[in-house]
């Protein structure tokens, strides 16, 4: 784990490249640190510099300067940068942001600078942060260490960003929102300082309540699940993540690819480490909002208060939309409630206290909800009605706050008649929103991020021990060693085998004597295939003979196999003939695995049979850690569960033995990374026990 | 088609309740009228009144008033309202808003007072709005006939609610938004004046250029179709629509309704008639700002100008969800924008101008844009950049617009940076938004209405007259004279049969003989299945034999399957035994219809089969309406579609043939009202002409 001490709270900071010219980089992040109050002393840089720079005595090099420097923050030209790094390496220096562009992101001669960036990051133990960045702000500290226009509000909302254009975008939208940042962090080219280095120092920053991040890619994809898993327990990370998966867009070989979306490797990596995704910036904001201000639920159970009936159904509307509960109040409350609120109101939720509603009424009834043990969290809707006193409502919700750790939600319902209101609620805790089905939004996620802070995200992969690494491995190298992209048939069967994946058998047969005796001793009835890569359309040159009942059967087929085979393609040496037991059919289902770049196997499990592309039924979640949980959820979101838990008064069939097959397939792939793709596709389910029919293994 | 001149520019107002009492409705509606410069004559009218109310000669009745009496605004106890609207009516006043509440709302007398209203709107042929409303206010007239706290800005929104609390807090937030309204209409009960006389009414108003709704409901399904049709072809209609529908919530006894979802008859209503649906009070304003202020695209292809990279993805991201186009440029436009971008920007679309981008760069960039034909409209973002020159990048961007009409949607990202250029821009009809996924939102609902507009919504029902009617009308009303909810299956076939739909025959034979004669007719195989409603699980009993090949095994079958029958039901007398010619078999698709309270019959197509409901996978359409047109959009929208159209180099199956059977299903169904439900699964579809096999039929 790097130490960023020095990045965010450096005792000195020299700016390299300082200018007295106004509008220059080297001037604007010279007077933001003086600007922002920054504690420490700043030495301004300059190879040219004579006296002062913005009042401060400047130096040539900051091998010059008489004091230690903790950061150092950079922008002259590009081809200075790593000498003068490496001058800061020889200073001592622990923390450099990088401003300057004109690296990997201009290709050519900037790859090869940055290259030596990094090699220069480690010879010295320096952390470089950029190049081609913004720089980093710290509102406690405080230091504006960057060329953003404004210091952001303090807050507790740390934000990283990949994206400099997004940072200053988005420090500008907070100022018109009342949003404060704790920390604000640009990556740029991430040479050496990556988002998963803040994010593991953002955990243990007491200043930092929620984390936000905006990703184009992230580069170490174990590393990140690893430390992700540890710093969502500790508080949220959302991140708006832009662009599609490269796994996504190249896979489209085997069935699990093709069914796979663009990005499906991130959502399903995101889900695995407790990463909340942000679907927009909207979403980001909302969420980081929601998160900074307010305690979470412990359940899906919201009451709605309001004083317009329209808002309420609205409401209602969105909470059975995203799965939430519209919770059904006790008879006590109710009762309660009707001492408050006016007969032509309601005492059902959504409560209305009708239109007219004075504070008191609001707060009475929000006092009475609040201590309604069903209820999770609550959302207080306000519509700026004639008689609607704006301002003494919110200091009524204020205080009626204060009695309970259940969130509250303001949806007020207007624009200047809030403006005020919306202050007091925010000062206090409470998110407000404009919109009901922002509200609904917020709540939605609060409540998954609690269940993602109870979650065991331990891999239950350590546990299967009876598998034959060994066998497996010969298998898979020697295809490797042959040059081959793919095991056949007869080879899968065995690399399944071997890892105890209930398969049924598959022996390549090359004399008629070889298929007969491989079909005695795996048991009548039979299927004899042609055996070759060559042939695409087996079935159609009568290379597949199905339902072969004996011994003498199957030495005919075998040799009335090869005879077609060799009249339709002559010139076509066949590699024997596959003999595989027949299975009694069951519900179709797939199990497929594809291997991402960064994350490794992600496994697909869905409806199989021929018509997977069409009904495309399959849910993906990451091979690392995968548990019985994590697959128990992979099941529940298809709709083939519902035929394997028993459809209509049918017998459930056997869905630990899927489970079964899921893990070793994960376990399999898990342990050989030469593995690129495997496709099971169908896996025949019965009552009792399954059985993989058609294995695809992709080197 | 009401004529409601007087309720938005009557030539006199008076004000039946007006008070001198500060904060009474009565004052404020007065008060309202002098302060908005309403031109004409107001009249203030209390039964006490004695001398002036806010100045203005107060009257003790509208019947003492000297001068016509256009419309009338009452806000008086329920008791005496209906009283005083006779009056209305004796003093020929031609428009009535009744503010009070206490009618249909709160259940018993008020619904017996409400009833009574509506015969005095009849009788006096005068328009009521409300009761139970907030007014209506004309920004051009200018008229505030209501009890809204503020006037909005004049501009060419309408906005029609049926309620008004959603109507205070819509204009509140319009003016943080700087948002004009044309007319603004708050429903209330509906008495007599409804959302659709309104929007009728708006459709000619020049001063509207878009239409938005809030309802919670739609009291004359056909003629709000109707009059949707006509005006959605005129300027753009967008509803929020809140609630579910009743419909949804009922129908759940056939595959069809278990399928539909909750709303799925507002969506396939509002669909059939142009009108736009928005998903959220967000989406509602975002649509109306962007119609309000833009000209319409061409067509899907969008291009993306942006001074940060990370923006750029986002949209390109939101732009292939939402399946519009991100254009390729052409060669001769990359070539002029080479001239002006410098090269570490980008001359591909997204085209990035770079973050340092000067005003005459965007300008330039944007105008060799605009001049791209394939381009159909414009996405400009900006960050505010250490040297973005906000407002000079607006002024750049008003002046390149000024070359094209070409829709341009700008996004700011930011907030005070970008204040005073987003005025700039709305001024110049060029929407801004904050997040890129709101620009996208609103270019494909910009594009869909382009669409509604160019479409043909003509019914292609008149075209069918193969149908004979009687014979269909001959077996469902005798079912309804035997007080029976369902036709059996043999009756179902012959009403297919009327109305030519491809089926399976069915006879019901009551003996052997009859059985072997059917049979021989229909011709070999059949299936024989024993008839009556009574006996659930036929397949168990041994009540279904399939296959029954000759004469003989249809009258041996036939006497088998009663005895069978008669064994495990002793105290059950069958009707018969059902004779159905056997079908090869097909592909198996699912047509169906439920029938809508509101909307009368909403068709549906998709997967048949016994497990519809596991994959659901239908697309719903209003009977009413249907074309051609929209039964391929109907069939596109499925994925079963995909294996009609011949799947993985399979022969295409007869989509015209199964096209046929949805519209002889709407036929049917238009003309029988009688029927409630029709569910035909499967129906086979071949490659050559499709059958229908179980028609159920429920009345």
């Amino acid at each position: 784990m790097k130490d960023l001490t020095g990045l965010f709270n450096p005792k000195s900071v020299a700016v390299i490249g300082a200018s007295n010219q106004e509008g220059k980089i080297g001037y604007i992040v010279v007077d933001n640190l003086k600007k922002c109050g920054y504690p420490g002393e700043i030495y301004p840089v300059n190879t040219k510099a004579d006296g002062e720079i913005l009042g401060l005595k400047a130096y040539k090099s900051v091998l010059d300067i008489p004091g230690d420097v903790d950061l150092v923050v950079m922008s002259i030209p590009a081809r200075f940068v790593n000498d003068t790094l490496r001058q800061c390496g020889e200073k001592g220096v622990t923390d450099v942001i990088t401003l300057t562009a004109g690296f990997k992101e201009v290709g050519g001669e900037g790859v090869k600078l940055e290259e030596e960036m990094a090699d220069i990051a480690k010879e010295y133990n320096m952390n470089i942060q950029g190049p081609n960045c913004l720089g980093s702000l710290d509102t406690y500290t405080p230091l504006n260490a960057s060329f953003a226009q404004e210091m952001p509000e303090a807050g507790n909302i740390a934000f990283v960003s990949q994206s400099g254009a997004m940072t200053v975008a988005i420090l500008d939208w907070s100022l018109s929102e009342g949003i404060g940042f704790s920390k604000v962090v640009s990556l740029g080219n991430k040479v050496d300082v990556s988002e998963i280095d803040v994010i593991e120092e953002l955990a243990d920053d007491d200043e930092t309540k929620v984390i936000l991040g905006y990703l184009e890619g992230i580069s170490e994809g174990d590393r990140f699940l690893e430390v992700m898993r540890r710093v969502t327990k500790q508080k949220p990370v959302i991140i708006l993540k832009s662009g599609s998966s490269q796994a996504g867009a190249k896979a489209v070989s085997s069935h699990t690819g093709s069914l796979a979306g663009n990005d499906f490797a991130f959502d399903a990596a995101f889900e695995n480490c407790g990463v909340m995704r942000a679907r927009s910036m909207q979403d980001l904001f909302d969420y980081g909002l929601a998160f900074s201000k307010s305690e979470l639920p412990k359940g899906k159970n919201i009451a709605v208060v309001t004083n317009a009936g329209g808002g309420g159904v609205l409401t209602a509307d969105k909470i059975e939309e995203l799965g939430l509960e519209l919770a059904e109040l006790s008879d006590e409350t109710k009762d309660k409630l009707k001492e408050v609120i006016p007969d032509e109101g309601s005492v059902n939720n959504p409560v209305d206290v009708l239109g007219d509603a004075p504070p008191e009424r609001y707060e009475k009834t929000l006092e009475i909800i609040l201590q309604e043990p069903e209820i999770d969290s609550v959302i207080i809707m306000a519509c700026p009605t004639a008689s609607y006193k704006a301002g003494e409502v919110g200091d009524a919700i204020v205080k009626a706050k204060e009695t309970s750790d259940k969130p509250i939600i303001v949806v007020n319902m207007g624009g200047p008649a809030f403006e005020e209101e919306n202050v007091t609620l925010r000062k206090a805790s409470i998110p407000t929103t404009i919109f009901p089905e922002t509200a609904v939004n917020i709540l939605q996620m609060m409540e998954r991020y609690a269940t993602i802070k109870a979650e065991d995200q331990q891999s239950c992969l350590d546990q299967i021990t009876d598998v034959d690494y060994d066998a497996a491995a010969k298998i898979i190298n020697k295809a490797i060693d042959e040059g081959r992209n793919a095991l056949i048939g007869s080879e899968a069967y065995q690399v399944a085998k071997a890892y105890n994946i209930s398969a049924a058998p598959i022996v390549l047969a090359t004399s008629a004597q070889e298929a007969a005796d491989a079909a005695e001793e795996m048991g009548f009835p039979v299927v004899l295939k042609i055996a070759s890569d060559k042939i695409l359309h087996k079935t159609d040159i009568g290379g597949v003979v199905v339902n072969v009942q004996t011994k003498d059967e199957a030495e005919n087929t075998y040799n009335e196999i090869i005879r077609k085979a060799k009249e339709a393609h002559p010139d076509i040496t066949p590699d024997g003939v596959e003999v595989q037991k027949m299975m009694p059919s069951g519900h179709e289902v797939l199990v497929g695995m594809l291997r991402d770049a960064q994350f490794g196997p992600i496994i697909g499990f869905g409806m199989g049979g021929i018509y997977v592309n069409l009904i495309n039924d399959v849910c993906f979640k990451l091979g690392s850690g995968i548990n019985d949980e994590v697959i128990d959820d992979q099941i529940d979101s298809t709709k083939i569960s519902k035929l394997l838990k028993g459809y209509r008064g049918d017998n459930p069939s056997d869905i630990d033995a899927v489970k079964d097959t899921i893990k070793r397939v994960a376990k399999l792939t898990m342990d050989f990374p030469e593995i690129k793709e495997l496709d099971i596709n169908p896996v025949f389910v019965y009552e009792d026990g399954c059985s993989a029919l058609d294995i695809k293994i992709t080197l």
